[in-house]
């Protein structure tokens, strides 16, 4: 197998970890998460999402941790938005990227956001549009593509297509996301395959553990040419659709996983764990990454070829 | 890539699972584990170890375990045996298969069977002759494949040169185990490339999950022509070397994901979940396996084409 040399991870913990999670945690405590992330070596991270405070209390103080995170050069900050009014906010907060959400089933799009796919095209057109004037760069993530928790199976075919009209409305990179973790390392293969056919776009890939197959696709869209792969400090989240699941692939175990294949990722998974133990206090769960469990391999030989830098 | 058709899973659970665990359990409740994992098409299993019971305590019961399965044509069954002792009791206790372990470094060798590689191996072909004899198809399985607690890396050479002393020896079928859970994908690559230059025997391997690449690396495996990957129930087990750590990969999730592969593998994932929730309920742990918590995708097509025969 050829892997590829490097791959950007996107730290999405401080949103998607923590919008799943049912504890409430403060501003400062969501920041000191970052913060520790940031010292681990990462370098882009989805912070919170600009969405009405009735429909997502736990990101109800976007502002107020876009306010409290380092800022340096070679750092981005992602603000997720799902309109107009987001990307306004998004813009005033200072963040450095938006992300925006297409699904790919008409059931799970009106469902989760109360509008058709097309509908969801237009509007991802717009904020994509006022972000590019505002000098953002914009991801396109499109859910439910490895399947649908309402229709089921989704053909690749299916999100080529979306991919397709995302990047016609001005999508700087296109983001596959497995939102309720059924996918295999198969259907890595296929929707790269076809969604290869119809762009060029910078490809990255989200995945959630939830079937115990998110790492075996992580490892397979790095073989197959991922530029980005988004994880969660410690594996925290889960996803609305199955509550009892466990959360994104976890930033440290990807980071293990990544070092021992050879693949570079400018992560300190010693300082990952770190960043862990700290929000899995605060949480006052049990993580579901094991790196932190297990230990790092090989133990005791700290300066052997394919260690990270730090 | 291109996906091997088919794989054969070796049950694990009542032997590496169970040895692993820190709870007895009755002769009754294996016997009604291998019945359920029987019924849910599982056809090859690890059922019992004949070691000393002062040794290995939760074996203690091997000749009543195997006095006790379901035999019928088609169904495999294994006991791990030590020395020429056990393989006595193993042929006594009607055994169809057996597995011996010759581990790849000499420190985890001598900590483990107290003896070096080489007599590990003369001890083997002792066993295997012995083995023959009696009819029975004889594993060696090399511990430690891919990586040691003690030594740290282990050459994939390394690996490949045990595995051609244990052919000389008399293996019908050699088992690589990553017995601390350390490996990657980009490991089962090297170790196939490296095994296949020295032997034709069919490869069988053994995940642990410890670190979260078990499922990843038994995907990659089938992918490299695997022939068999062991697995346990519910995904019991772990390692004393690890004790925080999740144990093999569960024979449900991976059920699943060669189902969502298109490789058959004969298993029904729904009565494995039963299989589970059995073992789960007489240790009274939380299982690391997944899929019973998460369900299975698609949720509500049963005629749905890649769906097990049942």
């Amino acid at each position: 197998m050829a892997w590829e040399s490097a791959v950007e991870i996107v730290e999405v913990g401080p949103r998607d970890g923590l919008q799943n999670e049912s504890t409430l945690v403060t501003t400062e405590v969501k920041v000191a998460y970052i913060r520790a992330l940031v010292d681990a070596g990462v370098r882009r991270i989805e912070a919170t999402s600009f969405v009405h405070p009735r429909r997502v209390p736990q990101m109800a103080d976007a502002e107020a941790v876009m306010a409290g995170v380092p800022r340096r050069a070679g750092l981005s900050y992602i603000g997720l938005v799902v309109n107009g009014r987001g990307l306004e906010r998004a813009l005033d907060a200072g963040v450095d990227e938006v992300n925006a959400v297409v699904v790919a089933t008409e059931t799970f799009s009106q469902r989760n956001q109360g509008m058709s796919i097309a509908e969801a095209v237009r509007s991802f057109a717009a904020i994509s549009g006022s972000a590019h004037d505002g000098g953002l760069r914009v991801t396109a993530t499109i859910g439910s593509s490895f399947g649908c928790p309402f229709e089921g199976e989704v053909a690749p075919a299916t999100v080529a297509e979306l991919a397709r009209r995302c990047a016609d409305a001005g999508a700087d990179e296109i983001a596959l996301a497995d939102t309720i973790g059924v996918g295999v390392p198969a259907d890595v293969d296929r929707l790269v395959d076809a969604v290869r056919e119809v762009t060029g776009l910078p490809l990255r890939f989200h995945f959630h553990n939830t079937r115990n197959t998110g790492y075996a696709n992580a490892l397979r869209a790095v073989a197959r040419g991922a530029a980005a792969l988004d994880s969660s400090g410690g594996g925290i989240g889960g996803c609305p659709f199955a509550p009892a699941a466990t959360g994104n692939i976890a930033t440290e175990d990807l980071a293990y996983a990544l070092r021992r294949s050879g693949v570079a990722s400018g992560l300190d998974h010693h300082k990952l764990i770190d960043a862990a133990a700290l929000i899995e206090r605060e949480l006052g769960i049990r993580l579901p990454a094991l790196l932190g469990r297990a230990g790092d391999f090989p133990a005791a030989q700290p300066g052997r070829t394919g260690d990270v830098p730090s």
